[in-house]
């Protein structure tokens, strides 16, 4: 059976990376989306293990001593993380991962673990990605402004992702998406027992 | 406009490679199938500019001379090439195009042309091949065997492609086949006018 591969998507905020990565969800029940552990309280109707792997402090600790996650950062004040047993478990089941992390947790990952794949998910032009965030109607103008600096900076790490797939429509972004994770299991490495020759 | 991309397939005699692109063309009517040139003759039914550009000899090596081609081989003493300029008018189109050629021709063109994407149609297994030229009923077993020995040969040089499709089943290989094209077109330099911040 082949074995899953790890795709770490990140996106600028408001891009609409969350909307493409539920329709995917939706179409792709074989797909582990991995859970981030945190130590921020648990909101009204959030799951442990569902929503976040809810840690104290001192658990959280402990993880990042036995090397137990991913990647890991402080946001506000609350750590969160991904744990590394719930990919490696989905993996070893033939399951693609995908982690939604932003470009920092990214490098992270890639540094650990050399065969994941980064994929960005990009707006079609910067004043499309603007005109999404006043759209939202949930922030500032100031706050979209330093929303949209944000995301240029994040941008200038982002050329060393391999693939950019960009949001114009949900559908063509999901079908981008699934393309590549299809497109990953092609390539030479992954196929070594046909090559080889058996 | 996006810009087309060249995708080299190659794959061992009596893999399937050809019902595999048949499939894939009947799909997808805005991929361009390079047509080659060569200097033998029609068969009966074979219509010029269609199933092969008919060139006489000198007219193959004025061609050549001027660099007309991307790869060119002799065979059985006739000559065969896959001419430039109907590749790049349809890349020009923005039509992504496909080239049919056996793995020396393909280290000739992503010589030229680096961008050219490699992909490599493998049996799921050595067995599995020698049962479908077996079943073919077209060759000797003499033959076979030595059809058996050139496919490792040639997959022997194939691991540097950019990628493997497995025929196991036709709509699995059309399916990775498309994957891989839609995935191409999403690695960052496809995407500078994005990347690059307009």
């Amino acid at each position: 059976m082949r074995r899953g591969k790890t795709f770490v998507v990140s996106g600028p905020s408001g891009v609409g990376k969350s909307t493409v990565l539920q329709a995917l969800l939706d179409r792709r029940k074989d797909i582990y989306f991995s859970v981030s552990a945190t130590t921020r309280q648990p909101r009204a109707g959030e799951i442990d293990g569902v929503h976040y792997h809810f840690l104290d402090v001192d658990t959280f600790q402990q993880w990042i001593a036995d090397d137990q996650f991913l990647e890991y950062a402080e946001y506000v004040g609350n750590f969160y993380g991904t744990p590394k047993r719930f990919v490696d478990a989905a993996m070893d089941e033939g399951r693609d991962v995908i982690l939604d992390i932003e470009v920092q947790g990214a490098i992270q990952v890639a540094a650990k673990r050399p065969g994941t794949v980064r994929i960005f998910i990009a707006p079609p032009s910067w004043a499309e990605l603007e005109r999404r965030l006043i759209g939202r109607k949930t922030d500032s103008i100031e706050k979209i402004q330093k929303r949209l600096v944000r995301a240029k900076v994040e941008f200038q790490t982002a050329h060393t992702y391999e693939y950019f797939v960009i949001n114009d429509t949900v559908e063509e972004a999901v079908r981008e998406l699934e393309a590549i994770m299809t497109a990953e299991h092609c390539k030479p490495q992954e196929r070594m027992e046909i090559i080889s020759g058996k």
